[in-house]
């Protein structure tokens, strides 16, 4: 594989570049968005949905996007000829004439892409399913930055550093009221009494774009019901099964919370026929 | 004044240098702390204090603090002649080898630091004291985020654009429990009953350098009663006093909230006094 090329405001740099100026208000204060796209066959899976989110979280922000994403996008993809993996899309609201929280007006946003080569986990482990712990960290759900991917992972990461040093490769973010908000980076469903259950955006879950097309488009097709409804820990634990989803993961059966086995243990029939239902989900063999 | 010098990792560079990697997880993920120090007379004051607050961070996030920071503020301050000012110290995890949430382990850390002037905002105001809104963000006290100064500043530049929007240049933060955290970038305190009181850290105060030389050292110094206790929004409306504290302001009177006067709607007597009793605190002419 050639080196990687990285779109930075228009002009592609080798990796290793230094080409970010440090007084950027991304670096300083996590000011700005990112995206992750997968990559398939040399394109971007649901760019446009991906774009649609990135101008939710810009308007939250009142950070002006600038135009040519898409193509920038397409353009990085192509120069690094990559056919099977993702894209990593950050727009940053760029440096600012004064110091502060409080953007001064005249900033030029930072545009950073990134393709990476991906591959999905390992069939093996879509077989087994995953494990997480529940995260001691709690998603506080009022906050209007649980609906949009911003800069501020810190809290993402320390979930995840977490369950590692458990022993565990994921973890489950409760919110503030004790009910399950979603993985670290992923949307978590749950199977109960039939009923394909995730949690809604008001219990601080992301709107992701795999979650949305399960609830709208895979589970309907199946006959499946779907819906996003409160999960309070208690009903996660008792449910007959549970998975987490994500444009890089698909459809990740969750057969193991903190040790103790969710449903059999292993993933259920509901997963594995959404998962068969989700066409271009080549990320897992359950189909 | 001459063109700005910026420390990164060990280089001066003139400000507006593209001197950052991209890939940077502090740009990409927030994965960093910072520290703002205030410069009088050419020296960092409590330089020690904050680089202790940034050991606690780096151990939260499990992130190696490189050696020679305090040097390197020090080098920084002198390269740009600086006076009177501010630093700006951060230490991110740097470029990780592998993409994710999870730090790789092969991180060398990120260091930047920025020396620039800054002068307190006018006597004016610290005679009339500044207003704040009461933000409709609420900071999750159970985070241990709220403990340190991580990059994932979003949300206090949230809470600031709300207060700027609705015409007033502060935001009161509270937490989850709709007590009072702080604002945006200060602690908070109010004098009740003769009593000072600011919330503690569980309460998610950030533990800021002023805060904990007023409850040590200032306010017994005057012999006012002093301590960091729950503080419902209610008993902030109807306190006699109130004043915002952070090492680049001192000790700003707070007067109103949301167009309603704290008190009497001026500086109160006891915060004239800690203030006076702040020996070095010329940032404002209360004393």
């Amino acid at each position: 594989m050639p080196e990687a090329l990285i779109w930075v405001n228009g002009q592609l740099v080798t990796a290793g570049t230094p080409a970010l100026d440090p007084r950027d208000r991304g670096f300083l204060l996590a000011d700005g968005l990112y995206e992750v796209v997968r990559v398939r066959r040399g394109r971007a899976v649901a760019l446009p949905l991906h774009l649609a989110r990135l101008a939710q979280g810009a308007a939250l922000l009142a950070l002006p996007l600038p135009p040519g994403l898409e193509a920038a996008v397409m353009e990085t993809i192509a120069a690094n000829q990559l056919e099977e993996g993702m894209v990593r899309l950050v727009v940053s609201r760029g440096v600012a004439s004064q110091r502060g929280l409080l953007p001064a007006g005249d900033e030029s946003p930072t545009v950073v892409i990134q393709a990476m080569s991906y591959r999905p986990p390992s069939p093996e482990l879509y077989q087994r399913g995953v494990a997480a712990i529940v995260s001691s960290l709690r998603r506080n759900e009022r906050s209007p930055l649980t609906q949009v991917k911003s800069l501020a992972a810190t809290e993402q990461v320390l979930a995840r550093m977490e369950a590692v040093r458990q022993g565990y490769p994921e973890a489950i973010l409760l919110n503030t009221r004790g009910r399950v908000a979603g993985a670290t980076a992923a949307n978590l469903f749950a199977v109960v009494d039939g009923t394909v259950l995730t949690p809604p955006a008001a219990e601080g879950a992301l709107p992701g774009i795999l979650r949305q097309r399960l609830l709208s488009e895979v589970a309907p097709a199946c006959g499946v019901p779907a819906t996003s409804a409160p999960l309070p820990l208690a009903r996660l634990i008792a449910a007959q099964e549970a998975f987490l989803t994500s444009v890089l993961i698909g459809i990740l059966p969750l057969t193991n919370l903190a040790g103790q086995p969710i449903g059999r243990g292993q993933p259920g029939p509901v997963t594995r026929q959404l998962a068969a239902t989700l066409a271009d989900n080549d990320c897992h063999p359950l189909g």
